[in-house]
């Protein structure tokens, strides 16, 4: 009887002791494990992008530069990269200062994991007016900075040809 | 005298049950999971541009699309998007044909898993002879193909001005 009840109480414990691996027993262990779901991530980011259209809409420098991290890279082309949230702001207010307001991004695939996301995506930027300025693609890193998610590298080129020397 | 035995052998059932969670038991575990460093990765993706680097230098448009995955997005700038290794075989046959063949590439940084990783690196081109065609700066997403890091999306673009329309 008592092996018996030994053999019970070493499989309830093995039981316990085992799913600590899995499932996390305090708060703490929530905090510092939490389960990486692509699924969410892909709204959060989505809802990222649209504070960062709504923010080029208003003519909102300072909402703009704080959608990327601190340590952000701007790496446009035919430029140079821009480094730093305060530079940034600097050029996405020539951004709207060009008139160029309305921006549409679209996620076409999402990668990686809660240190890291990479975006694949698509964008038009069109004036106020809906006149068409440029039109591509992007790869963007993103990472959480207090916790959300900031554009870290930001890399986009045209669709559209280069202008031209006549 | 058994209520301690029963202890001692519940505790040491408990130590052999959860070390499971840390240590992989058999050959398959270990291959499934292997442990990830992103120390060797860099090197990995050092040799994966030193052959991208050499292919270009050769002229070996073939070589040049197997360092991309199957599925893989040339992103440049200045065109749409080119999908699929034997799309990008054409892409690079007309840099080779171009003569812009001198191509230094340089890993900034590098993020990410075994599942994928993030590049962020700078470019410079340049003829056979030494002229400077591009310098610029990129994005790579690779992931590992046949145990292989294949470019899998590769977008970048030019530090140097656009030309100007006169």
């Amino acid at each position: 009887m008592i092996k018996f009840t030994a053999a019970i109480l070493i499989s309830s414990l093995l039981l316990v002791g085992c799913s600590n691996s899995d499932k996390p027993n305090s708060t703490a262990e929530i905090v510092s494990q939490p389960t990486f779901d692509l699924t969410v991530a892909r709204k959060e980011i989505e809802e990222a992008n649209r504070n960062f259209m709504d923010f080029l809409s208003k003519g909102d420098s300072v909402g703009l530069a704080n959608c990327y991290s601190d340590d952000a890279k701007f790496m446009g082309p035919n430029s140079p990269e821009i480094e730093g949230r305060k530079n940034i702001q600097t050029v996405v207010a020539g951004i709207i200062n060009s008139g160029a307001t309305k921006l549409d991004l679209k996620i076409k695939d999402l990668w990686g994991t809660e240190a890291l996301l990479a975006e694949e995506g698509q964008l038009t930027l069109s004036t106020k007016e809906g006149k068409q300025v440029d039109k591509g693609k992007y790869i963007v890193l993103w990472k959480k900075e207090d916790g959300k998610w900031k554009l870290f590298r930001d890399c986009f080129n045209s669709d559209l040809p280069a202008p031209m020397s006549k």
